[in-house]
Protein backbone atom coordinates (compact mmCIF):
# COMPACT_ATOMS: atom_id res chain seq x y z
CA UNK A 1 0.00 0.00 0.00
CA UNK A 2 1.54 3.30 -1.12
CA UNK A 3 2.14 5.62 2.31
CA UNK A 4 -0.46 8.29 3.15
CA UNK A 5 0.35 11.48 1.15
CA UNK A 6 0.74 13.39 3.93
CA UNK A 7 3.09 11.11 5.22
CA UNK A 8 5.13 11.76 1.71
CA UNK A 9 5.31 15.27 1.81
CA UNK A 10 6.94 15.00 5.24
CA UNK A 11 9.25 12.43 3.07
CA UNK A 12 9.61 15.47 0.58
CA UNK A 13 10.24 18.06 2.97
CA UNK A 14 12.74 15.90 4.68
CA UNK A 15 14.81 14.62 1.45
CA UNK A 16 14.85 18.47 0.55
CA UNK A 17 16.21 19.61 3.56
CA UNK A 18 18.80 16.65 3.64
CA UNK A 19 19.87 17.65 -0.44
CA UNK A 20 20.45 20.97 1.27
CA UNK A 21 22.79 20.71 4.74
CA UNK A 22 24.46 17.75 2.02
CA UNK A 23 24.87 20.51 -0.14
CA UNK A 24 25.70 23.19 1.94
CA UNK A 25 28.25 21.19 3.78
CA UNK A 26 29.66 19.56 0.55
CA UNK A 27 30.04 23.14 -0.60
CA UNK A 28 31.88 24.15 2.67
CA UNK A 29 34.60 21.50 2.49
CA UNK A 30 35.07 22.70 -1.73
CA UNK A 31 35.60 26.58 0.10
CA UNK A 32 38.07 25.15 2.80
CA UNK A 33 39.92 23.77 -0.11
CA UNK A 34 40.19 26.83 -2.30
CA UNK A 35 40.84 28.87 0.35
CA UNK A 36 44.43 26.58 1.43
CA UNK A 37 44.75 25.76 -2.42
CA UNK A 38 44.06 28.94 -4.52
CA UNK A 39 44.25 31.51 -1.94
CA UNK A 40 46.84 30.08 0.65
CA UNK A 41 49.86 27.77 0.18
CA UNK A 42 48.43 24.63 0.17
CA UNK A 43 48.97 21.35 2.07
CA UNK A 44 52.11 19.34 3.00
CA UNK A 45 52.94 18.18 6.42
CA UNK A 46 56.18 20.40 7.01
CA UNK A 47 55.79 22.94 9.91
CA UNK A 48 55.47 25.72 7.82
CA UNK A 49 51.73 27.56 6.48
CA UNK A 50 50.85 24.59 4.87
CA UNK A 51 50.62 22.53 7.78
CA UNK A 52 48.63 24.75 9.60
CA UNK A 53 46.26 24.79 6.45
CA UNK A 54 45.40 21.23 7.42
CA UNK A 55 43.65 22.62 10.41
CA UNK A 56 40.30 24.78 8.58
CA UNK A 57 40.26 22.13 6.66
CA UNK A 58 40.11 19.05 8.98
CA UNK A 59 37.97 21.11 11.10
CA UNK A 60 35.70 22.04 8.09
CA UNK A 61 35.42 18.43 6.41
CA UNK A 62 35.67 16.13 10.00
CA UNK A 63 34.62 18.53 12.73
CA UNK A 64 31.64 19.80 10.84
CA UNK A 65 30.71 18.23 8.11
CA UNK A 66 31.41 14.95 8.97
CA UNK A 67 30.10 15.02 12.49
CA UNK A 68 26.75 17.38 11.25
CA UNK A 69 25.54 13.84 9.31
CA UNK A 70 26.47 11.54 12.33
CA UNK A 71 23.85 14.06 14.38
CA UNK A 72 21.14 13.01 11.68
CA UNK A 73 22.00 9.43 10.84
CA UNK A 74 19.19 8.46 12.82
CA UNK A 75 16.42 10.39 10.86
CA UNK A 76 17.22 8.75 7.49
CA UNK A 77 14.21 7.21 6.29
CA UNK A 78 15.40 4.65 4.58
CA UNK A 79 17.89 3.31 7.52
CA UNK A 80 15.09 3.07 9.92
CA UNK A 81 14.77 -1.10 8.37
CA UNK A 82 18.30 -1.68 9.64
CA UNK A 83 18.70 -2.45 13.25
CA UNK A 84 19.43 -0.07 16.05
CA UNK A 85 22.34 -1.70 16.98
CA UNK A 86 24.30 -0.91 13.21
CA UNK A 87 22.85 3.00 12.78
CA UNK A 88 24.50 3.20 16.55
CA UNK A 89 27.72 1.58 15.05
CA UNK A 90 27.50 4.39 12.06
CA UNK A 91 26.73 7.10 14.47
CA UNK A 92 29.74 6.05 16.75
CA UNK A 93 31.81 5.34 13.85
CA UNK A 94 31.37 8.55 12.22
CA UNK A 95 31.82 10.58 15.60
CA UNK A 96 35.25 8.74 16.22
CA UNK A 97 36.32 10.23 12.23
CA UNK A 98 35.19 13.40 13.55
CA UNK A 99 37.37 12.92 16.70
CA UNK A 100 40.33 12.14 15.05
CA UNK A 101 40.32 14.27 12.21
CA UNK A 102 39.86 17.32 14.92
CA UNK A 103 42.66 16.19 16.82
CA UNK A 104 45.04 16.14 14.06
CA UNK A 105 43.82 19.05 12.74
CA UNK A 106 45.16 20.42 16.36
CA UNK A 107 48.08 18.44 16.26
CA UNK A 108 48.97 20.22 12.45
CA UNK A 109 48.39 23.99 14.45
CA UNK A 110 50.73 23.51 17.47
CA UNK A 111 52.94 21.64 15.01
CA UNK A 112 52.53 24.67 13.09
CA UNK A 113 53.27 27.80 16.17
CA UNK A 114 56.31 25.24 18.02
CA UNK A 115 58.25 25.69 14.37
CA UNK A 116 57.59 29.27 14.00
CA UNK A 117 57.48 30.24 18.40
CA UNK A 118 54.11 31.15 17.71
CA UNK A 119 52.55 30.80 21.75
CA UNK A 120 49.52 28.24 22.04
CA UNK A 121 46.67 28.73 23.43
CA UNK A 122 46.25 32.12 24.21
CA UNK A 123 43.08 33.18 21.73
CA UNK A 124 39.32 32.46 22.95
CA UNK A 125 39.21 30.30 19.84
CA UNK A 126 42.01 27.94 21.00
CA UNK A 127 40.52 27.82 24.39
CA UNK A 128 36.86 27.10 23.37
CA UNK A 129 38.13 24.65 20.55
CA UNK A 130 39.79 22.50 23.18
CA UNK A 131 37.40 22.74 26.10
CA UNK A 132 35.19 21.22 22.54
CA UNK A 133 37.31 18.72 21.62
CA UNK A 134 37.92 17.53 25.29
CA UNK A 135 33.83 17.50 25.91
CA UNK A 136 33.04 16.02 22.45
CA UNK A 137 35.87 13.23 23.28
CA UNK A 138 34.17 12.53 26.55
CA UNK A 139 30.12 12.59 25.34
CA UNK A 140 32.17 9.79 22.33
CA UNK A 141 33.46 7.55 25.16
CA UNK A 142 30.46 7.93 27.87
CA UNK A 143 27.89 7.32 24.88
CA UNK A 144 30.22 4.54 24.05
CA UNK A 145 30.29 2.92 27.47
CA UNK A 146 26.31 3.59 27.94
CA UNK A 147 24.57 3.50 24.52
CA UNK A 148 26.57 1.05 22.82
CA UNK A 149 28.18 -1.43 24.98
CA UNK A 150 25.44 -3.64 26.77
CA UNK A 151 26.09 -3.19 30.34
CA UNK A 152 24.27 0.24 31.27
CA UNK A 153 20.93 -0.65 32.66
CA UNK A 154 17.84 0.58 30.62
CA UNK A 155 17.11 3.02 33.40
CA UNK A 156 20.35 5.21 33.37
CA UNK A 157 20.46 4.54 29.33
CA UNK A 158 16.79 7.02 29.87
CA UNK A 159 18.18 8.88 32.17
CA UNK A 160 21.13 9.74 30.18
CA UNK A 161 19.56 10.67 26.63
CA UNK A 162 18.82 13.91 26.93
CA UNK A 163 21.85 14.98 28.12
CA UNK A 164 23.56 13.16 25.33
CA UNK A 165 21.27 14.77 23.02
CA UNK A 166 21.74 18.47 24.12
CA UNK A 167 25.41 17.84 24.64
CA UNK A 168 25.89 16.56 21.39
CA UNK A 169 23.71 19.67 19.62
CA UNK A 170 25.66 22.27 22.08
CA UNK A 171 28.98 20.75 21.03
CA UNK A 172 27.90 20.74 17.36
CA UNK A 173 27.04 24.92 17.56
CA UNK A 174 29.88 25.77 19.91
CA UNK A 175 32.63 24.09 16.84
CA UNK A 176 30.79 25.96 14.18
CA UNK A 177 31.11 29.13 16.59
CA UNK A 178 34.69 28.34 17.12
CA UNK A 179 35.50 27.53 13.42
CA UNK A 180 33.78 31.34 12.84
CA UNK A 181 36.33 32.86 15.47
CA UNK A 182 39.13 30.91 13.81
CA UNK A 183 38.18 32.68 9.79
CA UNK A 184 38.54 36.00 11.77
CA UNK A 185 41.74 35.47 13.47
CA UNK A 186 43.04 33.80 10.75
CA UNK A 187 41.93 36.44 8.04
CA UNK A 188 43.45 39.31 10.49
CA UNK A 189 46.64 37.97 11.12
CA UNK A 190 47.17 36.51 6.83
CA UNK A 191 45.91 39.70 5.12
CA UNK A 192 48.19 42.21 5.37
CA UNK A 193 48.65 44.02 1.67
CA UNK A 194 45.55 44.61 1.12
CA UNK A 195 44.32 43.98 4.33
CA UNK A 196 40.61 42.60 5.62
CA UNK A 197 39.03 45.77 5.86
CA UNK A 198 40.29 46.31 2.07
CA UNK A 199 37.56 43.77 1.09
CA UNK A 200 39.74 41.54 -1.60
CA UNK A 201 38.81 38.54 -2.56
CA UNK A 202 39.80 36.34 -0.56
CA UNK A 203 37.95 38.10 2.73
CA UNK A 204 35.05 37.99 0.81
CA UNK A 205 35.46 34.47 -0.18
CA UNK A 206 36.23 33.11 3.29
CA UNK A 207 33.51 35.36 4.93
CA UNK A 208 31.08 33.15 2.38
CA UNK A 209 32.36 30.40 3.80
CA UNK A 210 31.84 31.00 7.49
CA UNK A 211 27.93 31.85 6.50
CA UNK A 212 27.99 29.01 4.65
CA UNK A 213 29.07 26.99 7.93
CA UNK A 214 26.67 29.09 10.04
CA UNK A 215 23.80 27.63 7.27
CA UNK A 216 24.86 24.20 7.19
CA UNK A 217 24.82 24.39 11.19
CA UNK A 218 21.22 26.01 10.89
CA UNK A 219 20.06 23.38 8.64
CA UNK A 220 21.41 20.35 11.25
CA UNK A 221 19.95 21.59 14.24
CA UNK A 222 16.69 21.85 12.55
CA UNK A 223 16.12 18.54 11.69
CA UNK A 224 17.58 17.09 14.76
CA UNK A 225 14.88 18.76 16.44
CA UNK A 226 11.68 18.01 14.82
CA UNK A 227 10.54 15.50 16.88
CA UNK A 228 7.98 13.82 14.19
CA UNK A 229 11.47 13.31 11.92
CA UNK A 230 12.78 10.38 14.57
CA UNK A 231 13.38 6.94 13.90
CA UNK A 232 10.08 5.22 14.65
CA UNK A 233 10.07 3.51 17.89
CA UNK A 234 10.09 -0.83 16.85
CA UNK A 235 7.21 -3.27 17.40
CA UNK A 236 8.81 -5.41 20.14
CA UNK A 237 9.62 -2.30 22.26
CA UNK A 238 11.14 -1.83 25.45
CA UNK A 239 9.17 0.42 27.83
CA UNK A 240 10.52 2.72 30.46
CA UNK A 241 9.79 5.87 32.09
CA UNK A 242 11.49 7.26 34.63
CA UNK A 243 8.30 8.85 36.94
CA UNK A 244 7.37 12.46 36.37
CA UNK A 245 9.88 12.85 33.73
CA UNK A 246 9.42 13.58 29.90
CA UNK A 247 11.50 11.60 28.21
CA UNK A 248 11.72 13.35 25.39
CA UNK A 249 14.37 11.70 23.02
CA UNK A 250 14.06 9.06 25.69
CA UNK A 251 15.40 5.82 24.71
CA UNK A 252 15.00 2.50 26.52
CA UNK A 253 16.16 -0.13 24.29
CA UNK A 254 18.83 -2.33 25.22
CA UNK A 255 21.70 -3.72 23.07
CA UNK A 256 22.03 -6.45 26.27
CA UNK A 257 19.66 -8.53 24.23
CA UNK A 258 20.44 -8.40 20.90
CA UNK A 259 20.41 -5.44 17.99
CA UNK A 260 17.22 -6.14 16.30
CA UNK A 261 14.73 -5.54 19.26
CA UNK A 262 16.48 -2.07 20.04
CA UNK A 263 14.04 0.55 19.74
CA UNK A 264 13.77 4.08 21.14
CA UNK A 265 11.35 4.23 23.34
CA UNK A 266 8.85 7.69 22.07
CA UNK A 267 6.63 8.18 25.21
CA UNK A 268 6.33 12.08 25.52
CA UNK A 269 3.67 12.13 27.74
CA UNK A 270 2.66 10.82 31.40
CA UNK A 271 -0.80 8.24 31.51
CA UNK A 272 -2.68 10.66 32.98
CA UNK A 273 -2.13 13.86 30.42
CA UNK A 274 -2.17 11.40 27.61
CA UNK A 275 -5.63 10.11 28.56
CA UNK A 276 -6.34 14.03 28.80
CA UNK A 277 -4.52 14.95 25.45
CA UNK A 278 -6.34 12.23 23.60
CA UNK A 279 -10.01 13.21 24.53
CA UNK A 280 -8.74 16.62 23.65
CA UNK A 281 -7.46 15.70 20.51
CA UNK A 282 -10.52 13.18 19.31
CA UNK A 283 -12.57 16.49 20.48
CA UNK A 284 -10.28 17.88 18.05
CA UNK A 285 -10.59 15.61 15.69
CA UNK A 286 -14.37 16.16 15.69
CA UNK A 287 -14.54 19.37 15.59
CA UNK A 288 -11.92 19.77 12.24
CA UNK A 289 -13.93 17.22 10.33
CA UNK A 290 -17.00 19.23 10.75
CA UNK B 1 -1.56 20.59 49.74
CA UNK B 2 2.00 20.58 49.25
CA UNK B 3 3.06 19.68 46.03
CA UNK B 4 4.42 15.94 45.15
CA UNK B 5 8.27 15.91 45.96
CA UNK B 6 8.75 14.52 42.41
CA UNK B 7 7.70 18.40 41.51
CA UNK B 8 9.46 20.46 44.78
CA UNK B 9 12.72 18.14 43.11
CA UNK B 10 12.19 19.41 39.60
CA UNK B 11 11.15 22.85 41.11
CA UNK B 12 14.25 22.99 42.90
CA UNK B 13 16.41 21.58 39.88
CA UNK B 14 14.60 25.01 37.83
CA UNK B 15 15.68 27.54 40.77
CA UNK B 16 19.41 26.25 40.68
CA UNK B 17 19.61 26.59 36.74
CA UNK B 18 17.97 29.58 36.82
CA UNK B 19 20.18 31.08 39.42
CA UNK B 20 23.30 29.88 37.74
CA UNK B 21 22.19 31.61 34.63
CA UNK B 22 21.46 34.86 36.29
CA UNK B 23 24.79 34.49 38.01
CA UNK B 24 26.89 33.78 35.06
CA UNK B 25 24.53 36.29 32.41
CA UNK B 26 25.28 39.06 35.84
CA UNK B 27 28.68 38.08 35.67
CA UNK B 28 29.01 38.82 32.09
CA UNK B 29 27.63 41.99 32.36
CA UNK B 30 30.06 42.80 35.13
CA UNK B 31 33.01 41.79 32.95
CA UNK B 32 32.27 43.84 30.41
CA UNK B 33 31.87 47.40 32.18
CA UNK B 34 35.01 46.06 33.66
CA UNK B 35 36.84 45.44 30.11
CA UNK B 36 35.89 49.03 29.45
CA UNK B 37 36.56 50.89 32.04
CA UNK B 38 39.63 49.23 33.79
CA UNK B 39 41.40 48.06 30.67
CA UNK B 40 40.03 50.29 28.20
CA UNK B 41 38.76 53.71 27.76
CA UNK B 42 35.54 54.04 29.28
CA UNK B 43 32.12 55.01 28.03
CA UNK B 44 30.98 58.35 26.15
CA UNK B 45 29.35 58.82 22.66
CA UNK B 46 32.40 60.98 21.17
CA UNK B 47 33.24 59.12 17.87
CA UNK B 48 36.01 58.08 19.78
CA UNK B 49 37.65 54.59 20.93
CA UNK B 50 34.76 55.07 24.01
CA UNK B 51 32.14 55.61 21.98
CA UNK B 52 32.68 51.88 20.40
CA UNK B 53 33.72 50.69 23.59
CA UNK B 54 29.16 51.03 23.77
CA UNK B 55 29.34 48.27 21.92
CA UNK B 56 30.36 45.06 23.77
CA UNK B 57 28.75 46.67 26.64
CA UNK B 58 24.79 46.88 24.98
CA UNK B 59 25.79 43.65 23.42
CA UNK B 60 26.68 41.73 26.62
CA UNK B 61 23.66 43.37 28.25
CA UNK B 62 21.09 43.49 25.91
CA UNK B 63 21.69 40.86 22.85
CA UNK B 64 23.00 38.24 24.96
CA UNK B 65 21.73 38.61 28.32
CA UNK B 66 17.90 40.11 28.12
CA UNK B 67 17.40 38.03 25.31
CA UNK B 68 18.41 35.20 27.01
CA UNK B 69 16.10 36.18 29.82
CA UNK B 70 13.19 37.12 27.47
CA UNK B 71 13.61 33.31 26.25
CA UNK B 72 12.91 31.64 29.23
CA UNK B 73 10.42 34.21 30.99
CA UNK B 74 7.62 31.51 29.95
CA UNK B 75 9.27 28.55 31.80
CA UNK B 76 9.20 31.00 35.55
CA UNK B 77 6.65 29.13 37.41
CA UNK B 78 5.60 31.98 39.28
CA UNK B 79 4.22 33.59 36.59
CA UNK B 80 1.83 30.48 35.56
CA UNK B 81 -0.67 32.29 37.49
CA UNK B 82 -0.62 35.54 35.28
CA UNK B 83 -2.33 35.89 31.96
CA UNK B 84 -0.52 34.03 29.54
CA UNK B 85 -1.01 37.44 27.37
CA UNK B 86 0.30 39.51 30.23
CA UNK B 87 3.50 37.02 29.73
CA UNK B 88 3.28 37.20 26.12
CA UNK B 89 3.92 41.40 26.34
CA UNK B 90 6.74 40.62 28.86
CA UNK B 91 8.32 38.48 26.51
CA UNK B 92 8.11 40.55 23.31
CA UNK B 93 8.87 43.81 25.65
CA UNK B 94 12.04 42.08 26.88
CA UNK B 95 12.97 41.39 23.12
CA UNK B 96 11.97 45.17 21.87
CA UNK B 97 14.34 46.17 24.50
CA UNK B 98 17.02 43.64 23.63
CA UNK B 99 16.69 44.78 20.03
CA UNK B 100 16.61 48.46 20.69
CA UNK B 101 20.15 48.16 22.54
CA UNK B 102 21.43 46.01 19.61
CA UNK B 103 20.98 49.05 17.44
CA UNK B 104 22.20 51.65 19.73
CA UNK B 105 25.50 49.47 19.51
CA UNK B 106 25.35 49.05 16.43
CA UNK B 107 25.20 52.62 15.43
CA UNK B 108 28.16 52.64 17.73
CA UNK B 109 29.82 51.22 15.65
CA UNK B 110 29.51 52.58 12.78
CA UNK B 111 29.84 56.16 14.16
CA UNK B 112 33.52 55.35 15.35
CA UNK B 113 34.86 53.71 12.05
CA UNK B 114 33.39 56.62 10.61
CA UNK B 115 34.98 59.05 12.76
CA UNK B 116 38.35 56.94 12.06
CA UNK B 117 37.67 56.04 8.55
CA UNK B 118 37.67 52.60 9.35
CA UNK B 119 35.60 50.70 6.61
CA UNK B 120 32.58 49.42 7.64
CA UNK B 121 31.22 45.54 7.34
CA UNK B 122 34.32 44.22 5.80
CA UNK B 123 34.42 41.25 8.53
CA UNK B 124 32.71 38.16 8.60
CA UNK B 125 31.57 39.10 12.70
CA UNK B 126 29.78 41.93 10.59
CA UNK B 127 28.26 40.11 8.40
CA UNK B 128 27.41 37.64 10.14
CA UNK B 129 25.79 40.46 13.08
CA UNK B 130 24.21 42.31 10.96
CA UNK B 131 22.24 39.85 9.70
CA UNK B 132 21.36 38.36 12.81
CA UNK B 133 20.02 41.76 13.79
CA UNK B 134 17.79 41.56 10.75
CA UNK B 135 16.54 38.35 11.53
CA UNK B 136 15.67 38.84 15.14
CA UNK B 137 13.73 41.91 14.18
CA UNK B 138 11.79 39.94 11.64
CA UNK B 139 11.32 37.87 14.35
CA UNK B 140 9.89 40.24 16.89
CA UNK B 141 7.70 41.77 14.06
CA UNK B 142 6.45 38.22 12.93
CA UNK B 143 5.75 37.14 16.34
CA UNK B 144 3.63 41.03 17.64
CA UNK B 145 1.81 39.78 14.61
CA UNK B 146 1.03 36.82 14.58
CA UNK B 147 1.17 35.70 18.26
CA UNK B 148 0.31 39.04 20.16
CA UNK B 149 -2.14 40.68 17.72
CA UNK B 150 -5.51 39.50 18.41
CA UNK B 151 -6.07 38.55 13.84
CA UNK B 152 -4.34 35.41 12.99
CA UNK B 153 -5.93 32.27 13.09
CA UNK B 154 -5.50 29.60 15.77
CA UNK B 155 -4.03 27.33 12.77
CA UNK B 156 -1.76 29.76 11.40
CA UNK B 157 -0.27 30.36 15.15
CA UNK B 158 0.05 26.34 15.67
CA UNK B 159 2.27 26.19 12.18
CA UNK B 160 4.42 28.99 13.00
CA UNK B 161 5.03 28.44 16.81
CA UNK B 162 7.64 25.37 16.34
CA UNK B 163 9.47 27.81 13.91
CA UNK B 164 9.19 31.20 16.26
CA UNK B 165 11.06 28.59 18.70
CA UNK B 166 13.15 27.30 16.74
CA UNK B 167 14.10 30.46 14.96
CA UNK B 168 14.72 32.11 18.75
CA UNK B 169 17.34 29.87 19.68
CA UNK B 170 19.04 29.85 16.80
CA UNK B 171 19.00 33.25 16.56
CA UNK B 172 20.49 33.49 20.12
CA UNK B 173 22.95 31.08 19.64
CA UNK B 174 24.11 33.05 16.50
CA UNK B 175 24.58 35.77 18.35
CA UNK B 176 27.01 34.65 21.08
CA UNK B 177 29.06 32.88 18.36
CA UNK B 178 29.21 36.33 16.76
CA UNK B 179 30.11 37.80 20.57
CA UNK B 180 32.83 35.24 20.36
CA UNK B 181 34.02 36.62 16.96
CA UNK B 182 34.15 40.29 17.90
CA UNK B 183 36.01 39.81 21.11
CA UNK B 184 38.54 38.21 19.30
CA UNK B 185 38.94 40.82 16.46
CA UNK B 186 39.00 43.49 19.51
CA UNK B 187 41.35 41.63 20.76
CA UNK B 188 43.68 41.13 18.34
CA UNK B 189 43.26 44.76 17.26
CA UNK B 190 44.04 46.59 19.79
CA UNK B 191 46.32 44.37 22.06
CA UNK B 192 49.87 45.35 20.90
CA UNK B 193 52.34 45.95 23.41
CA UNK B 194 52.24 43.62 24.93
CA UNK B 195 50.59 41.35 21.83
CA UNK B 196 47.21 39.09 22.85
CA UNK B 197 49.74 36.27 22.12
CA UNK B 198 52.05 37.37 25.15
CA UNK B 199 49.47 36.54 27.55
CA UNK B 200 48.79 40.08 28.98
CA UNK B 201 46.11 40.26 31.45
CA UNK B 202 43.37 42.01 29.48
CA UNK B 203 43.67 38.72 27.06
CA UNK B 204 43.19 36.34 30.16
CA UNK B 205 40.45 38.83 31.42
CA UNK B 206 38.21 39.06 28.15
CA UNK B 207 38.90 35.59 27.14
CA UNK B 208 37.24 34.77 30.28
CA UNK B 209 34.20 36.81 29.37
CA UNK B 210 33.82 34.98 26.16
CA UNK B 211 33.73 31.13 28.10
CA UNK B 212 31.24 33.11 30.35
CA UNK B 213 28.73 34.24 27.55
CA UNK B 214 28.97 30.45 26.13
CA UNK B 215 27.72 28.99 29.64
CA UNK B 216 25.46 31.39 29.70
CA UNK B 217 24.12 30.20 26.08
CA UNK B 218 24.35 26.31 27.42
CA UNK B 219 22.24 27.29 29.98
CA UNK B 220 19.46 29.10 28.51
CA UNK B 221 18.85 26.66 25.96
CA UNK B 222 19.11 24.02 28.67
CA UNK B 223 16.52 25.28 30.24
CA UNK B 224 14.52 25.98 26.87
CA UNK B 225 14.73 22.86 25.21
CA UNK B 226 13.20 21.07 29.08
CA UNK B 227 9.29 20.37 27.49
CA UNK B 228 8.50 19.35 31.30
CA UNK B 229 9.27 23.00 32.43
CA UNK B 230 7.22 23.97 30.00
CA UNK B 231 4.17 26.55 31.39
CA UNK B 232 1.54 24.20 31.63
CA UNK B 233 -1.61 24.76 29.55
CA UNK B 234 -5.07 26.07 31.03
CA UNK B 235 -7.79 24.14 31.44
CA UNK B 236 -9.94 26.27 29.07
CA UNK B 237 -7.94 25.56 26.38
CA UNK B 238 -8.53 25.72 22.82
CA UNK B 239 -7.40 22.42 20.99
CA UNK B 240 -5.67 22.25 17.51
CA UNK B 241 -3.85 20.18 15.48
CA UNK B 242 -2.60 20.17 12.19
CA UNK B 243 -4.05 16.81 11.36
CA UNK B 244 0.30 14.45 11.00
CA UNK B 245 1.70 17.24 12.66
CA UNK B 246 4.22 17.14 15.52
CA UNK B 247 3.09 19.97 17.45
CA UNK B 248 5.69 20.47 19.54
CA UNK B 249 5.89 23.79 21.00
CA UNK B 250 2.51 24.52 19.44
CA UNK B 251 0.28 27.45 20.47
CA UNK B 252 -3.25 26.68 19.79
CA UNK B 253 -4.86 29.91 22.13
CA UNK B 254 -6.23 32.90 20.63
CA UNK B 255 -5.62 36.21 22.21
CA UNK B 256 -8.43 37.21 19.99
CA UNK B 257 -10.79 36.22 22.78
CA UNK B 258 -9.17 37.20 25.77
CA UNK B 259 -5.85 37.00 27.79
CA UNK B 260 -7.08 34.51 30.42
CA UNK B 261 -8.14 31.72 28.13
CA UNK B 262 -5.09 31.59 26.24
CA UNK B 263 -3.05 28.63 26.52
CA UNK B 264 -0.63 26.72 24.62
CA UNK B 265 -1.33 23.12 23.38
CA UNK B 266 0.57 20.49 24.24
CA UNK B 267 -0.47 17.51 21.72
CA UNK B 268 2.62 16.07 20.41
CA UNK B 269 1.28 12.66 19.39
CA UNK B 270 -1.45 12.15 16.59
CA UNK B 271 -4.74 10.34 18.41
CA UNK B 272 -3.82 6.84 16.78
CA UNK B 273 -0.21 6.69 18.55
CA UNK B 274 -1.37 8.23 21.47
CA UNK B 275 -3.76 5.48 22.05
CA UNK B 276 -0.87 2.74 21.36
CA UNK B 277 1.59 4.84 23.40
CA UNK B 278 -0.93 5.09 26.50
CA UNK B 279 -1.17 1.10 26.16
CA UNK B 280 2.30 0.65 26.61
CA UNK B 281 2.48 3.14 29.13
CA UNK B 282 -0.14 1.35 30.87
CA UNK B 283 2.11 -2.01 30.16
CA UNK B 284 5.41 -0.09 31.49
CA UNK B 285 3.62 1.33 34.61
CA UNK B 286 2.69 -1.97 35.57
CA UNK B 287 5.92 -3.38 35.31
CA UNK B 288 7.70 -0.52 37.23
CA UNK B 289 4.98 -1.20 40.00
CA UNK B 290 5.91 -4.96 40.29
Amino acid sequence: AAPPPRKMEEYGRFLALLASALLVGFASVVFSLVWVFHYREGLSWDGGPREFNWHPVLIVTGFIFIQGIAIIVYRLPWTWKCSKLLMKFIHAGLNTIAMILAIVSMVAVFDFHNAKNIPNMYSLHSWIGLTAVIFYSLQLFLGFAVFLLPFAPVRLRAALMPIHIYSGLTIFATVIATALMGVTEKLIFSLKDPAYSAFPPEATFVNCLGLLLVIFGALILWMASRSHWKRPPEENAKILRPIGETPEGTEAESTMTDGSNADKSDLRINSEAARKQNLKFDEAGQRSTM
